[in-house]
C-alpha cells in the first residue's frame, strides 16, 4: 500500500520567525514526524501550497481535487489548515476510487503541546483503513465530509446535521 | 461511537525511578495524551495489567480476550508491549463484530522522542474505520493480525508471509 | 539567599492562540519551568509588564530601575526580549549592593526546541554567584551590561568594544 | 573565556534500549542541549567515563581531579550522576586557580520532562561567574562543595552543616 501525502499549510506547519515576530506557514512537518515515528510504509510528499487555511480559495481547491485525481496512489492524506478544512473536504467529494483524509493540528507541530503528531497518526490510521470517501480525521476522531464543521470558539470540530 | 481502551503495560508505559534507577511500568498514559490531542470522542479506560509484554502469559490473553468479549463496545484499542503484541493479536481473533486494534511503543510515552503519541494516534483512527477483525497499528501501518512479526534487530514491524 | 525574578514580557512567554493566528506576550513561564527543574531556593515572582522588547519605552525602564532599587533581594534576574535587553541593562548600571541579571529567548518557552529553559537556568546560576552590577546571560554566555549587543542577521548575542 | 567541560556519566545521559529493556548511560548529552540552547561560548568536551555514580570510585576520582589539573582551561563544567557527586566534589577541592562547577540531572536529558536542561544552563552560568574553587548546581541553587548533600527520599539537593 502507498500512501500520498498532500500539504497545503495551516496551523501544523507555522514557524515562527524571533527577528521580526513574524510568524509564517513552514516547511512541512511530516517528514519529521514520520521520521521520529518510524513510519515504514510507503510514502510520498507533494507539497502543493503554503497557505493559512483562510487564504485558500476556490482555485486552490480546484488544484487539491486536480492533484488527488492525478495521482497514482489510491489512499491520499491531506494537511490543510483548520478553519476552512471542512469547506475543501466537501469540495473533494466524488472522485472516484479514492480514499481521502483531512486532518490539521490547532498548535504548530513545533510547539512541545500540540495535537499535530497525534492527528497525523490518526489519519494515516484512517487512511489505510476506510473504504473511498472523503473523511476529516480531528480531535480524536473521524468525521464524514459534509456532516462537521469546526466550532471556533470550543476550538474543535463537531459532527453536524442528522 | 464509543471505543474502549485497554491498556495491559508496555514500554509506552514505563517510568524511570532515579533513587534506585528502576525503570517500571506506570500508570496509563493514554489520558494524558488524548487529552493533549484534545481528543473529543466517546471513550473508556480499562486498566487490565502493568505487564512487559515478555511476562504476559497465555492466562494473561485469557483474560485480554475475556475483557474484549464482555466489554459493551465494539471498538475496542489495546496497548501491549511489543515484544510479544503479535502473539497476543493472533489469540483475540474470532470474536464477533468486534474490531480491535493493539499499539504500543519502542520508546517510552514519556521521552521527548518518542513514536508513542503517534502510534496511539493511528490505532484511534483505524479502530474507527475498520471493519470486525484484528488488527496491530505500529510503524505507521495496519497490519492483520497474523500476518505480522516484530523484526527486533531492525527495531519495527514488519508483514510476513503470503 | 533569595532571587527575585522581575518579568517584563519578550518572546520567551509568547504564546500563539489559534482562532486569530495571534501571538501574544501571556503568563510569565518561569513558575513553570522552575517547578519542573526542582529550584529550592527561594524565589519570588513580579510580573511588571507584558511587552515586546520593541515596545519597551524610558518609562518602563524607569519602573524596572525602581523595581529593582525598592526590592528588598540583592539578587535579580529579569526576564525581557531580546531586541532592546542590551539597552535595558545599561539604564539599571549604578544600582548599589544588587547583583542583576538579564536573559530571554530567541525561540518561545512554549516550542519543543527553545532556548528559554537553558537560558533561565544560566541566569538564575549567574545572579547567585556574581557580585553587585548588571549582566546579560544569552548564548551560553555571562556578558557585561554595556559590552554586549545582539546580532539580528546571526541572531545571537556579542560582546563589543573592548 | 573558554570552559571545559567534562562528563563522566550519571542519570543526565541515560538512555533506553528496547530490544532488552537495559538502561544505560549513552553518548554524552551536552553538545546536543548546547547547540539547542545556541551556546557562542568556547568550550571543549572530554568524555572521561560513562559510570552510574554508585560505581564511581576513588581511582576514578583521583583520574577526575587529574583531568581538572591537567586541563589548560580554568574554568571546568562537570556532570556527574547524582547519588556520589557531593563525594566527588570534596574531593576535588584545593586545586589552585581552577572553579569547577558539577551538575548531572534526576531525570535524563532524554525526557520530555527533565531538569537537565536547566541544570546545565545553572552549571555554564555559575562557572562562569564564580572565584576559583568547587561548588555543585542542582535544584536551582549553588552550593559549596562540602556543605550539600542529596536527600533520596525527598529527591533533591540540600545545604548541611553551619
Amino acid at each position: 500500500m502507498s500512501v500520498l501525502v498532500l500539504t497545503t499549510g495551516g496551523t501544523i506547519d507555522k514557524v515562527y520567525f524571533d527577528a521580526s515576530s513574524e510568524y509564517e506557514v513552514g516547511e512541512p512537518t511530516v517528514p519529521h514526524v514520520f521520521r521520529e515515528a518510524g513510519v515504514a510504509l510507503d510514502w510520498r510528499l507533494e507539497s502543493l501550497m503554503r497557505k493559512d487555511s483562510l487564504e485558500i480559495n476556490d482555485e486552490d481547491r480546484a488544484a487539491i481535487r486536480a492533484a488527488c485525481e492525478a495521482a497514482p496512489e489510491s489512499r491520499i492524506l491531506i494537511t490543510h489548515g483548520t478553519d476552512t478544512m471542512s469547506i475543501t473536504a466537501e469540495k473533494l467529494t466524488g472522485i472516484s476510487g479514492k480514499t481521502i483524509v483531512l486532518t490539521g493540528a490547532l498548535a504548530p507541530a513545533r510547539f512541545k503541546t500540540t495535537d499535530a503528531i497525534f492527528n497525523l497518526g490518526l489519519a494515516l490510521g484512517a487512511v489505510q483503513s476506510l473504504p473511498p470517501g472523503v473523511h476529516l480525521a480531528m480531535n480524536g476522531t473521524i468525521f464524514e465530509a459534509g456532516k462537521v464543521c469546526k466550532n471556533r470558539e470550543a476550538g474543535r470540530f463537531e459532527a453536524t446535521g442528522p
